[in-house]
Parts: structure tokens; sequence; C-alpha cells
């Protein structure tokens, strides 16, 4: 009798919430294959940086899906799920964490504002092999090519591991897949913001804006997040959650702040 | 007639929200030195990481103490105070931006879930030379030494600027000022948490969660954040939003993902 190998195990969250489509597209590549657990926010939370829930009890619920049970509903963030996930929920250690499919971009600046990129860096930091994966648009995302890359990078680093502190960043350009020129190694984008504040008035006569904002200069090289993505290729970006700037360490101290 | 020199215009926010007392505290030592505008959270927002607000609109309250302006209270989180104090309520770009002094150290790990942090950041995307500072104590907390130290680190980001991108994490020790031991330059810390899930029963049978933590092996050296505070020095770590680990980027292209 052939003894059967054990499924990898991967813990599946996002920041779209537990009903959005690109981690449903996650669950459905991977549930043959690996043995899979969502755990993901309740409700979206887009935009919500590396918050946690410190002030407020977290509360989990089981989640259905077409009568099924499909996985653990936090009412958090990402960086709750995968940490509630990790200490409380889970009977065992995951061998990996993915984060996605984001429906939109996380390139940029806004890598720091993502609150898909937050739930691979929790998985990072509990030293498991972690990605958080998006795609490169907002209007009728197809998950398809994104789901399958998500699947091969996956199996690729249960292989090879990553270094500690280490995670990826991927970032799926919304084309056909015939279309994607293959995949780059890139670096975090550096174009600034010009934001607006769009200025109303409510219809008690009260002020109120809202956050808009333009994306100025954005680099073209395939070094770059963006340039990567605007070029049709999948950009992978190794990322890691140490924000020293070594670089400026010894003319710092040359200050003599005293 | 001697001509008056124009004084610097710092903006001061925070994550603790705009009644807090180390936000006055910076406020007493840079009125009359400095042209002062406070823009803070209406509300605590601690732990938020770097959320800012998308999905709601953001509301700006003139804030008085004691009969008088004090500053503009937003309702949202310390990174849309920043923004919307930069693009819609000053008249004039500031010359630095302070965060803080935050109640509690954000010093290894906490550097990135500190909305004191986040604040920060924003000001070096809006290329202004920005500090975050966090006295290392949650209870009693005296301000007086801490706040001598913001203004004299001002004058000297005024006078030497910081490079694109790069600001600074302060941390202060809670200890009295005659038993600090100086300044050290750090690096974000890298001790793990346990995380522990307090899990309890609500008066409606209901089960939900508190997240606590505990800090492992942190770092003694003062080359550390952790380690600087622990010895009673002024931790000053040079940080900045470029999250790309650079060291990985060769073994990552030698691994040809396609």
């Amino acid at each position: 009798m052939k003894r059967k190998k054990k499924k990898p195990f991967v813990m599946l969250t996002n920041d779209d919430g537990i009903t959005s489509p690109g981690l449903y597209a996650l669950y459905q590549i991977f549930q043959n294959h690996y043995e899979v657990v969502v755990v993901a926010p309740a409700t979206e939370m887009s935009a919500v940086g590396h918050a946690i829930t410190l002030s407020d009890p977290l509360r989990v619920f089981d989640h259905y899906r077409q009568g099924e049970f499909y996985g653990y509903a936090v009412k958090g963030t990402p960086a709750d799920c995968v940490k509630i996930g990790y200490w409380a929920i889970l009977k065992r250690k995951p061998d990996i964490v993915i984060s996605g499919i984001n429906i939109g971009p996380n390139t940029g600046i806004n890598t720091i504002y993502s609150g898909t990129v937050s739930a691979a860096t929790e998985g990072a930091i509990l030293n498991i092999p972690s990605f958080a994966i998006s795609l490169g648009t907002f209007q009728n995302p197809d998950f398809t090519y994104a789901a399958k890359f998500a699947r091969k990078l996956a199996d690729r680093l249960l292989r090879e591991g990553l270094p500690e502190g280490v995670f990826l960043n991927v970032n799926v350009p919304a084309c056909r897949e015939k279309d994607i020129r293959g995949v780059a190694v890139t670096r975090q984008g550096s174009a600034q913001y010009r934001e607006e504040f769009d200025k109303r008035i409510d219809p008690h006569g009260r002020v109120y804006y809202w956050l808009t904002g333009q994306k100025l200069n954005k680099e073209t090289s395939v070094d770059y997040d963006d340039g990567a993505v605007d070029r049709n290729m999948v950009s992978v970006t190794p990322v890691h959650y140490d924000l020293t700037c070594y670089e400026f360490i010894d003319t710092l101290k040359q200050w003599k702040i005293e």
C-alpha cells in the first residue's frame, strides 16, 4: 500500500473580506492539492495598513458558502486574522500564508497602506513563508491566471523557503494570460501621489472631504513594481518589515545628538 | 530696525488623539519659538498601523482648549491627519512634522503597528523632515524631558535636513532626566512576540477574544531600539518606507520563476 503524502497546509486571508471572489479563486485552486483554511475579515478592510485590534474584543464566526463550511470570519483586520488564526484557531502551524487575491494593485507607496500586504507580513513575523498577491484592476477582475500563478509560487516557496523576515509582494497585470510577458523581480516603486481632497457639503450643511489621489511620475523600468506590471509582467517584490534605513545610520551617528 | 526672523512652521500630530497630554507637551514647548499647527485625530487611534480612510468621508473640526483655538481634530487616522493637513487645511508647507509624544514605546516590531510612526511616514512622503517620538511608559507619563529633546531635535533637523524618504523614530526612556545616559542611533529591534488570545464569554454567552502579547528575547545591545531604551538611552532610529529587501533580489532572480 502506497503511503499517502501529507498535503501542505495553507492559510488564506485577504483584506477585501471573506466573501471576496479573489479569495475564493485561491480557495478553488488550492483545495484539491493543499489542506486549506480560510481566516479572513468579516467585512472589507482595504487601506487599513498594518492595523491590529487592541481596544476592542475580537470575534470569530464560522462562515458558510453555498451551505458548506468555508472558513473563519474575523471581525478585525487582515493582521488580526493571521494572528488569531495562528495563535487561537488553528491546530497546527500553516506551511504557507497567502493573502489575496486583492482587487486592485498593491505597488509603490500603496504597499505600506495595504491590508493585503500586512497579512503576509504577519505570516513572515511567524516565520511562515508568505506572500501577498494582487490583481492590477478594479473592474471585472478575472482571477484565473493570478490563481494559477499563486499555486505555482506556493509550490516553489514550500521547496525553497524564504529568509527570516522576508516575504513576497506579488502584483499580476490584468491582461489576458497569453499577453503576460513573464515575471520580473522588482523593487517597490517610489512614485509620489498628488492627493486631492474633494470638499463637499452634506445635506445638513456640514463640510466633509473625500480623499482621492493620482500617482505621479511612475517608474517605467521593469526593475520597479509599477513598471513591470505596466509592461504586462508579473511583479514579484521581496519585502521585509525592518524599516531601518541602514545607509543613514553612520551619518546620523556623526550628528552627535545629545 | 531689526527684521524679525520668520519662525519655523511645525505640524504636530499623534495617534493618542487631540486631547492627549503628550501632544500638548509638544505644543507648549514649541509655541513660543515655532509657528505651531495641530492636526490630530479626534479620538484615540493606537495600533491603526498605516491606515488611511478611503471608504468614509473625512470630517475636520476646530478644537478648543481652555476656551482657545488649539488645532484641527480629524475624524480619521494619524496618516489622514498629515495628508489632509498638508493638502486641504494648511496654507503653506510645514518645515517639519512631529508625531507624538506617544504614551508607550514604539520599538521593535511595534514600529509597523504604530499610528505615531505612520504620521511621521506621511511627513517623509511629502518630503518634510519628520520624526515620531514616544515615551517608554504607559503609567504616569512625564513628558518634560521628551518634549525638550523633541525641540532640540527639531532645531537640528531644520539645519541638517534628512535624505529623501528617511525619517526618525525616537523613543525616550521613562526614567528621570538626570538618569538619561545619552542618545543612541539604533536599528529596529527584531524581538518576537508570543501572542495570547484571552478567550472569554460575554454576558450573552458568545465567545470573544482579547489580544495580549509578550515580547520575547529583546535585544540588549544599544545598537537596537529596545536595548538602548532599556539602558536609559534615547533611541533614534532612522527609518524609511521602502519595504524592498534588496539583499534578496539577486537570489530571487536566480529562482527564474515563470
